[in-house]
């Protein structure tokens, strides 16, 4: 099976016009009917950014709700995708292809993806997304003003247990894998906040050098309250605090709003059935400051990958 | 130096906003103002697509153009780029990816793109590229019918003279390390071709693999006049007809036309000092036809990365 057998076969499934979408798959690019329109692109590399003894479909779903995220913290709707796939041929042989498809058709479709294009090509295996969504009211990360309350979704932390003590044995419905591998689509929600929210970000990196991010691009400080930062269940004691503050890859959001929007966002929490956590407050001048937590004590930077 | 600092230092050239790009570098995504819009993505793996000891400028400079060529055959106009790096510590460590932002940014900024996002990870030499540019009047595959004239830009053959031999410690000025290294922007041309040409791609695998591509989309035959193909100079005089039918790389554009087009595009090569080579004929049916050569004696599949 050459490249274009490979395409045809695994990666063609969006082929054709669809709303959003005047070319797809099959031609030099493919043409969107856009407006303005929100692209962020992530690469996983095998052994850097999953195991790569992890089933072929557990990597796709997680690469699809990895971009899809940073949709979500602009406020976009997902439209379309072009994967940069790269494969040992050993990979290739043994079928890799066709069961990371299995596992990335429907997680582009559950997120409202199409995927419009792309390259295959040999190498170690790694897989680069690039996804575009309509993006009306982009939320940005430097709206953030003293005053302005910080809220996160869901919970943190669990995500980092699942690499600190990975086991692949287990099901990928064990909750702390489920955290790692299926993220949360928190895409309406996100839609909706637009407009409400002054500042939001998805927490890849953990929630203090995410929530810096904010800081730095607002030019503002913050102070957190450590007995309401929401922590994955089961967590051990001693680390939970810790891996809920620095752990990355839940892909919560983090926002801030002014207090008046509270509310309205916690109806709009109820009504989509997101759980949101006030964990602090937006304050003049530089700095993040943890009640009941010793900063100090740890690497706050978050993930780099050259550090 | 971190991972954000190797994105603020090296890639953060285009942060802030352009006409057509309301946001840049540094938040989840980049926001494009767009309308219709042509998107392509090309991977380049060191070892597999360009010589792993060939300078970092020469690399960029080559992978911008390469997928600027696609854009092109889509007659687009190019908006916005975002990059997915991949280097080895050893890479980064020895200044790689400065000499490499040394290449791409004034390559970028001739072929009309600004750099709006990306991802740095750690991992063996790669770089995907994903381009976007405006395209009002798409040029596809599917068009061509016969009686149409086929004819291609440039001339074919030196890539590959330039593969086949590589020696780097030529200049890149030497003809055929030009072909490969700096494959011709055919931009402007290609977007005043709009509504003139019936089918148009560039030249990647090779004219008899890619021109196939149109012949498939557009469910017709072609017969070519050996004698016409438009060679590079200097060819070794056995193989210059095999390695201009096949040979890719070249990234000049093939495409057809009805015959009352082919005085306007005369005279718009003219105008805009691009070559221009009437190569043959759309026919009924099905099949590629070179008059003076034996098609069977070679392979016509072109480049298939997992052939």
């Amino acid at each position: 099976m050459g490249e274009f057998d490979l395409i045809r076969r695994c990666f063609s499934f969006h082929a054709g016009a669809a709303p959003g979408v005047l070319r797809s798959v099959g031609d030099d690019c493919a043409v969107l009917e856009a407006g303005p329109l929100a692209v962020s692109t992530d690469t996983l590399v095998a052994g850097v950014h999953f195991p790569p003894e992890a089933p072929a479909e557990w990597i796709a779903e997680r690469a699809v709700r990895v971009c899809t995220s940073d949709l979500a913290a602009m406020a976009a709707e997902p439209l379309a995708a072009t994967l940069a796939l790269s494969l040992t041929p050993e990979a290739f042989e043994q079928g890799w292809a066709e069961r990371f498809a299995g596992g990335l058709r429907p997680a582009l479709e559950r997120a409202g993806l199409r995927l419009v294009g792309g390259d295959t090509t040999r190498g170690s295996v790694s897989i680069t997304l690039t996804v575009m969504g309509r993006c009306e009211k982009p939320v940005s990360r430097d709206g953030a003003r003293p005053g302005h309350r910080i809220g996160v979704t869901g919970a943190l932390g669990g995500a980092r247990a699942a690499l600190v003590r990975p086991d692949l044995s287990r099901s990928r419905e064990h909750p702390f894998n489920r955290r790692y591998w299926q993220p949360p689509f928190r895409l309406e929600f996100a839609r909706r906040l637009a407009g409400r929210v002054s500042a939001m970000l998805d927490i890849s990196d953990g929630l203090l050098a995410d929530l810096g991010h904010i800081l730095a691009a607002s030019r503002v400080g913050a102070t957190l309250d450590g007995s309401k930062i929401p922590m994955q269940d089961n967590l051990p004691a001693s680390q939970a605090l810790e891996w809920a503050l620095t752990g990355g890859d839940d892909y919560e959001l983090c926002f801030t709003c002014p207090p008046a929007q509270m509310a309205d966002i916690e109806a709009l929490a109820c009504e989509l059935d997101v759980p949101v956590t006030w964990i602090g407050d937006i304050v003049a001048g530089q700095g993040l400051h943890v009640t009941g937590f010793d900063l100090a004590s740890m690497d706050i930077k978050g993930f780099e990958h050259f550090g």
